[in-house]
């Protein structure tokens, strides 16, 4: 085990190889398309939450100056709706309005005001109907249907441990509540699309899961695959939200390309992009815990209810994460665990950064700190007693593979941060109106899809004559630079300068389909796609290395931008690709990873859920005003173990904005909305933390390669955004002794928040703080 | 051996999967492209043919309006030269002017007008020098020189029997000379380009060999190879002729492109295009033949001297086929061919579909004749006498491998035209001045690119998981339909209809390098590496089958878009691509095909010059009218023999381009220059063959998989050229007695040609027509 503490590693100044690009304002965005003889789209939408829909009238509309076409449901090809597990959310509403941003038509015209005017020409009739705006509403018998059949939209159960609930001498019963987050990726949404020279369409756009979004589009155009082109723009982000919405988006500019047969394309307000858009799931999050005097845990019996919102998207999948991860990293030795999503005309909601697990955590996290408090022991030696070490069985039956160092990483930021002594010091302060307080949390997090479905991907390497290389893959950056990652393998495999790599786009007709760039699963698995075109390329180099200059394939190697036998500098690796192509050695390889087996068996929520983990633990140190409520965090220590780092940089900057976005997660954002109706339309009442909020961010990585991935690395993005936010509340509630169940921290919350600081006092069974 | 005549294969119906597109106006053509932003590029030329550049003031041009930027060669950050052999052509003219198109100056401006405007004011100061036009000329030692060095561009000989010229009882000196010839392809030349996000530069154009292209560019731009990416702009035919004048136009505009930061498009005028574009070389040809008193050859001393024009290109190439061919398709057991190249001041001149084989063809099937008429032995005859059989040996040492069909190709023509009969009966025809004649050409032609360099190539073919597919490749489609061709291998590899794969264009960043699409080698390489992809994923997919139904591998077979094992029908193809998926199957591989092993030693011309051959055999019958030497050509047998026919249609329709364009290579077309001064500059003067021109097309073709080539195809482009002219050369000998040695069979030629035929009379050793 090797702790790697603010140090560089082999290529300490790997910039990002979309850096430059971006900086200097020459990437292309969605948005920046210009093709000629461009039209523009624009929606009609329903804005109300839940409604029959009557009638669509369009003549006035058709009338309008500068329109081309103006498109009802009737108009669709193909399938109606679309949806990653149940293909039910319309691309343009047919029968019902099932939430405020549902569209009910399209127009294409000359400039964007024509297309927005006649789109306000279009009159449509709608018969509005009772609506459901809470999850727990929607699933009472007689609540209103958001869809023809029960309003649960997904259930899942996790069994471990025989018999009923053990006896305890401690048990905490307590609910915690979290709020819809928008994504707030720096980019809304913007595609063009047109139609394809010899038949189907492209689109290029802001697309963050291509083959997905393609499926969509093939299925509501009704052609097959190879006919619909997707291409990914360069994307200003999107932390898992430009899935389901991009693909209506596309899906909207295709029918329009089409009925026009001019590049149609489609940018969405921020307004548009707040009210359309899938948000992270609320969830109601209920724990019963049962430990022994002394603070080891034994049994946790977990409810949690998501809101779903109107549409399935990835709910399903975000709920299982929740249901698999629910006990925390704890050894437990009994869990019953029960996660529901249910459909409201809320927004739907899906998959964002952390994937069900900030929810978990923040709930999970803030029941250690009362379990602490409970047992008068510090948090930190809460933690280590129940922590998962090497070996442990997770609540689905799964042993940890590999080294488990969630301990590690616990004792590193408590060490770095000094953490046992702030946290008594903090605790005994009572004088200033201005408080400190220090918390602490840690998370373990299955890596990549887990046994939700297929994981594999592909890469494509290509040597190129003079040595340079051309790197492409089904997995897509949107901003979390899994091109420089993927293009640093590479240059390393062929130890050639990250400088003469191009990571291109990824494009549907180029590349194969490697699933969704989710799950923190964009360095794993196109990392190791990557690696294993290079050991396919380096294998065919070597081999013609042993024609050319005798000896066997295994005494060569690449260093230092060359082929070298034993130490002896052989050929310039410039040169040698020029020769291996004079020797007619095929330059290209398509690279493919498939990860190890995972099971499920869902009616006991056991088995091989993640063939791997990670381990990660964040300390913060905040100043709480507690006469204004206001909350800056000061210090966030941040350890995670990430298999093998592969940029360092790169893991810096993941970690970076994800304890930034922890802390807005904590602190700050809250998508509020009031019977279905968004209330917040734009960052300035949707409040981010911004670069002035920003704590002073202290990073240690643990390398530990897995044996399960041939490069070592395994996964950061999700994890390094999703403790951050119990941290801070435990760090709240040592400066104040006011504990917060629901999320944000408001100023309101922290204010008006309830002492709950108590002298070996116990908590009753029925004493729960809502 | 298969006859094919005239019958339909197994997919009769094989439309171009591009003809739609082409059709209906939806396929952009490179000068169909509208990026936002554009600006337009403009050339100024030097319009002289030699001269010394003194200085180029462009202030003036630069204060015009709408200009962005005016370039000179000085701006050139890389390399000046490109060249495919030599890199001596010049971006931009820097020290002296070597033919009239020669550019000096480029400008970018908003408008095409502008940019023109603009250029015209640029002020160019020359010194004209003396200048040399012909080849011969260009070799006397006291010549003016286009190069540093000597104007012999290059020289190949080849040296096959031992000893002096053999004494024998015929000999005939005759000097065949051929002319300049224009692609004409329907598309003058086009680009776009543009600065790339993430630095470098993209190019979409009519580029036909983009690899080549982007070698160059990447050495002026000073770029590595992988930051120049070239797309190929579906082209409006090409014929071999968008090669370096695309170079030129895609570095031009890849400078102006990162001159401004915008995208800069360059689109050459028909007028540009002729002054501009490289030529098919004129040759002059001197023969000594020797044969025995039966006609048969004995020896054949052959002196070839190629107009290279102002610069190198593939001329050592070009002049390598003809010397490798010099001896047509017979057995002579004494050859001695010299063949060189000069450099002179006129256009350059380079690959055009035949590349070096029309001009041989035309002087040795006109020989021939010249033979028979000597001999009193019909054209039929003489060549059954010394034609190619299984087993023979070339002059350059090598054995022909394979099957042998010459025999059979003539026999197959002379049958259908009832050639023997119409020819004796013709001859005699003494009456009327509307006369009738029938001629003969047969040829040999080596497949793809030979020991002229590495030969090899490949192609890329994605399944989808709904069982469409996709098929990119290294090789181009410029209009000669290897897109469809391709696509027909991959569709019967994989059962599949062909309206489920889609073809893309070329792009250098995501296919491999595979050479130029040059030499015929279109099918047989790009084809082949397509067959070895298709191979490797019906492996993947039948060994999934065994695992998942059970049984071997060998069990399995794709019909009718399914799975089967042995009678039974198992799956729709679709849903094994489907099923492939969910098991993480990769379902995109890497065809790649490596020509079998050529040998070539310069000194003495001998080696195993190309891996396979295609013969070929043409009748024409024409009716001329005498007294105003008006050819009209009534009908054309043309048979042809293949190796396998992929796509019938297409391989028609390859022939009668085939046939019509050597029409107009016999007949009509001549790019006349006067002191390398163009005389003819649009279609308008240069006079093609129409549709109305042409004959009655009668086609057969030979099948005889060839062992080498896994899918069975050889070539069909080029050898359905080059034989067309001799054919109607050698018919208007039979309808009028006046043999032409000088193409074009120009009206003139054939009113004033002489009277030639005779009876029972030996030419005399000195008795050189002219």
């Amino acid at each position: 085990m090797r702790i790697k503490q603010n140090k560089l590693k082999s290529h300490p100044k790997n910039r990002r190889v979309d850096g430059v690009g971006k900086v200097t304002g020459k990437a292309v965005f969605a948005a920046d398309q210009m093709p000629g003889h461009l039209l523009y789209g624009a929606v009609k939408r329903a804005h109300v939450p839940h409604a029959k829909v009557l009638h669509i009238r369009t003549d006035e509309a058709r009338k309008c100056k500068g329109v081309h076409a103006v498109l009802t449901a009737n108009d669709i090809p193909g399938a109606h709706g679309f949806g990653i597990i149940v293909p039910h959310q319309r691309v343009l509403a047919d029968d019902k309005v099932r939430f405020y941003g549902d569209g009910l038509a399209l127009v294409a015209a000359e400039t964007p005001e024509q297309a927005q005017f006649a789109a306000e020409q279009i009159n449509v009739e709608l018969e509005e109907l009772p609506a459901v705006f809470s999850p727990e509403e929607a699933l009472v018998s007689d609540a209103p249907l958001v869809h023809e059949n029960s309003n649960l939209l997904f259930e899942h159960t996790v069994h471990h441990g025989e018999g009923e609930t053990p006896d305890t001498a401690i048990n905490l019963l307590h609910t915690y509540r979290t709020q819809h987050i928008e994504h707030s990726y720096l980019e809304p949404e913007a595609v063009v699309a047109w139609p394809a020279e010899h038949g189907g369409v492209v689109i290029k756009g802001s697309v963050q899961n291509l083959f997905s979004t393609r499926r969509s589009v093939a299925a509501v155009l009704d052609f097959p695959l190879a006919k619909v082109q997707i291409i990914q723009a360069t994307l200003g982000g999107s932390f898992g939200g430009k899935d389901e919405v991009m693909t209506l988006l596309s899906c909207r500019a295709a029918l329009l390309a089409l009925a026009t047969n001019r590049p149609v394309k489609m940018v969405n307000s921020r307004e548009e992009s707040f009210i359309e858009s899938y948000k992270r799931h609320p969830y109601k999050l209920s724990y019963r815990l049962g430990a022994d005097k002394d603070g080891y845990l034994k049994s946790i019996q977990a409810d949690f209810i998501a809101d779903g919102g109107a549409y399935a998207s990835t709910s399903q999948f975000v709920t299982w994460r929740s249901a698999v991860q629910a006990a925390g990293p704890y050894r437990v030795p009994w869990v019953r665990a029960r996660v529901r999503a249910a459909f409201t005309n809320n927004n739907y909601t899906g998959a964002m950064r952390g994937f069900g697990s900030p929810q978990v955590n923040f709930a999970i996290e803030s029941l250690m700190d009362e379990l602490a408090e409970e047992t008068q022991l510090s948090p930190l030696e809460i933690r280590r007693r129940n922590a998962y070490r090497d070996g442990d069985t997770t609540p689905t039956g799964q042993k940890l593979p590999g080294k488990v160092t969630l301990i590690e990483a616990l004792e590193n930021v408590a060490r770095e941060s000094d953490f046992e002594k702030k946290w008594a010091q903090y605790r005994a302060n009572k004088k200033s109106p201005v408080k400190r307080g220090i918390g602490l949390a840690c998370s373990y997090r299955g890596v990549s899809l887990g046994a939700e479905g297929t994981d594999a991907a592909g890469t494509l390497v290509a040597i190129q004559t003079d040595g340079s290389v051309i790197v492409a893959s089904g997995i897509t950056d949107m901003g979390q630079g899994s091109q420089t990652a993927l293009s640093v393998i590479v240059a390393e495999e062929f130890a050639i300068s990250l400088s003469h790599i191009k990571f291109l786009n990824t494009d549907t007709d180029r590349v194969p389909d490697s699933g969704p760039t989710v799950a923190s699963r964009g360095t794993i698995m196109g990392g190791n796609a990557a690696y294993d075109a290079c050991i396919t390329l380096k294998n065919r180099l070597f081999h013609l290395a042993a024609q050319l200059y005798g000896g066997n394939v295994d005494d060569f190697h690449l260093k230092d931008s060359a082929l070298w036998r034993g130490n002896k500098r052989v050929i310039d690796f410039g040169e040698l690709a020029d020769k291996a192509f004079a020797h007619a050695v095929p330059l290209m390889a398509v690279g493919w990873f498939k990860a190890p087996k995972t099971t499920w068996h869902e009616e006991h929520g056991q088995g091989t859920a993640y063939f791997a983990f990670v381990y990660g633990a964040n300390a913060a140190e905040v100043e709480v005003d507690t006469e204004t409520g206001q909350v800056r965090v000061l210090d966030v220590w941040a350890c995670h173990e990430v298999g093998k780092i592969v940029s360092y940089p790169q893991a810096c900057g993941q970690v970076y904005g994800g304890v930034v976005m922890g802390q807005g997660y904590g602190l700050f954002e809250e998508y509020h909305q009031e019977q279905g109706i968004p209330q917040l339309r734009n960052f300035d009442e949707y409040t981010l933390a911004t670069a002035l909020d920003a704590p002073q961010i202290h990073l240690s990585f643990l390398e530990h390669p897995d044996s399960l991935s041939l490069i070592g690395a395994k996964s950061l993005g999700e994890p390094a955004t999703e403790i951050c936010a119990p941290a801070i509340v435990n760090a709240i509630f040592n400066a104040t002794g006011r504990r917060i169940r629901e999320l944000p921290a408001s100023l309101e919350r922290v204010l008006l928040g309830k002492q709950l600081r108590r002298k070996n006092q116990r908590t009753s069974l029925t004493k729960e703080q809502p």
